[in-house]
């Protein structure tokens, strides 16, 4: 079994791919559309992007590319706790640090702390957090890159700040996508769908009824913008499926039927490593 | 009038800044949160940043930053219409491009086009379209930026494609933002709200249920993860205000009563210039 995921190597997806078992070979891709795109064309089987950060919210490019790019399904979702940690070059150990480079959301996740102690360091958004370390290796300004603590060890460079993410309870959700359609199996913890009203007043509120009348209990929405449509949404949902199979079936298909859109992207197990 | 904005000079923030009239002096940061921050502390008066775009979506920073960080009012939007480039350097006047630089919102907004015509080339995260331009004028190897064509006059660089973004509708909300309380002024265009239910199921559709017995239209939601409580969610929301001011005082009265926690972010004119 192939598995395609965010590299390089020594970024959090890689941590995420670690917990899948039955794996032959790994194959790290630079951006999260090629990730999930190198499932699409059949260069690998499975894939494992980040879906959502508890801190900083959905992932846009996972959640689009599902909706709109490929027809994959979820296989199951991966929960991992985030420590960000600042790691510093040579220059940096005795002098002010003026560059911390990490992705943008390795950033956003420290904002709180980096304005508090590093206020006049200029912050710059780099692909990964393991480009981040790659990159102040190689300078010679005093500078620092965030994220996880392999990253010291994968360049030699020295971590100055253990966990310096702004909310302790930070993780990630972490999605297992392939092309096996996990649609019919009803038994397990969570199903996620994306649908569409034709934006018409009040229409989302005649949907989420539907839960209701069903008790199907929808744990998360996220309204993304309809593509080539402007003003419209598509809107992304989890739900949580203690209920019997008729039920969610039933619920599923009346959901469908008042949508202009629907798409069921998988009923799947949850792994929590937290 | 002092104005802050999302600098450097050349980005689209700078031209929605162009559209205010009462200006003494415009003052570029380097991140939305130190230009949001800057009205809090009171080095400027206002300030402009983007708030969602018709791609890609909301932009997470903005949203949380009026939610969580600061007690400021919208006092109007400005929907500009986005139009992105291709500009080179002089290496890559005869040679492949290698590497393309933009804002992560940039690259997002003209993905499809990218794969297709660059699949090779690497795209590369950068603070701001701005300084791409800056980075690719200092380079010798063949790369390109992505952004407002001012760029290439801006550093002397040449235009290979006009209009690369995936989108033709493509466009950016930006939001002007000050300590004037507008939600008193019930006469305006639109309303925006964040709100957060206790978590209990059916809770979110028994507020939008207060909308429709008002007869508000909402517009637009989103939901962004609760800063410190991990699986709870605030929802930002739009409102339409055709109605009477009576109906839109009582509708979000009985919206506060409803929800645990409620912040009313504004009430203010669109200026749209697509």
């Amino acid at each position: 079994m192939k598995v395609g995921y965010l590299g390089p190597r020594g970024t959090f997806t890689e941590q995420a791919v670690l917990k899948i078992s039955d794996i032959s070979e790994t194959i790290p891709f630079k951006t999260i559309w090629e990730v999930i795109n190198s499932v699409n064309i059949g260069k690998t089987d499975k894939c494992v992007v980040p879906i959502e950060n508890s801190t900083e919210g959905c992932i846009n490019i996972t959640v689009d590319s599902m909706i709109f790019d490929t027809d994959l399904f979820i296989q199951g979702q991966i929960n991992l706790p985030i420590e960000q940690n600042m790691i510093i070059n040579k220059a940096a150990e005795n002098n002010e640090i003026k560059k911390i480079f990490s992705h943008p959301q390795g950033l956003a996740q420290c904002r709180q702390f980096l304005q508090k102690n590093y206020p006049n360091a200029e912050t710059i958004n780099v692909n990964s957090t393991a480009d981040g370390g790659k990159i102040i290796k190689s300078s010679n300004e005093p500078c620092a890159a965030i994220g996880l603590c392999s990253i010291a060890e994968l360049y030699d460079l020295k971590i100055l700040h253990k966990g310096i993410q702004d909310n302790n309870q930070n993780f990630t959700q972490f999605a297992v996508l392939s092309k096996n359609d996990t649609t019919k199996s009803l038994d397990s913890q969570k199903i996620s769908i994306a649908f569409s009203t034709n934006n018409s007043p009040g229409m989302l509120c005649k949907i989420l009824n539907l839960f209701e009348i069903w008790n199907l209990n929808m744990t998360k929405i996220i309204s993304r913008p309809m593509r080539n449509k402007s003003g419209e949404y598509v809107f992304f949902a989890d739900l949580e499926t203690n209920n019997s199979p008729v039920d969610i079936k039933n619920c599923l298909s009346m959901v469908k039927r008042k949508t202009s859109f629907f798409k069921n992207l998988g009923s799947y197990p949850v792994y929590d490593y937290r």
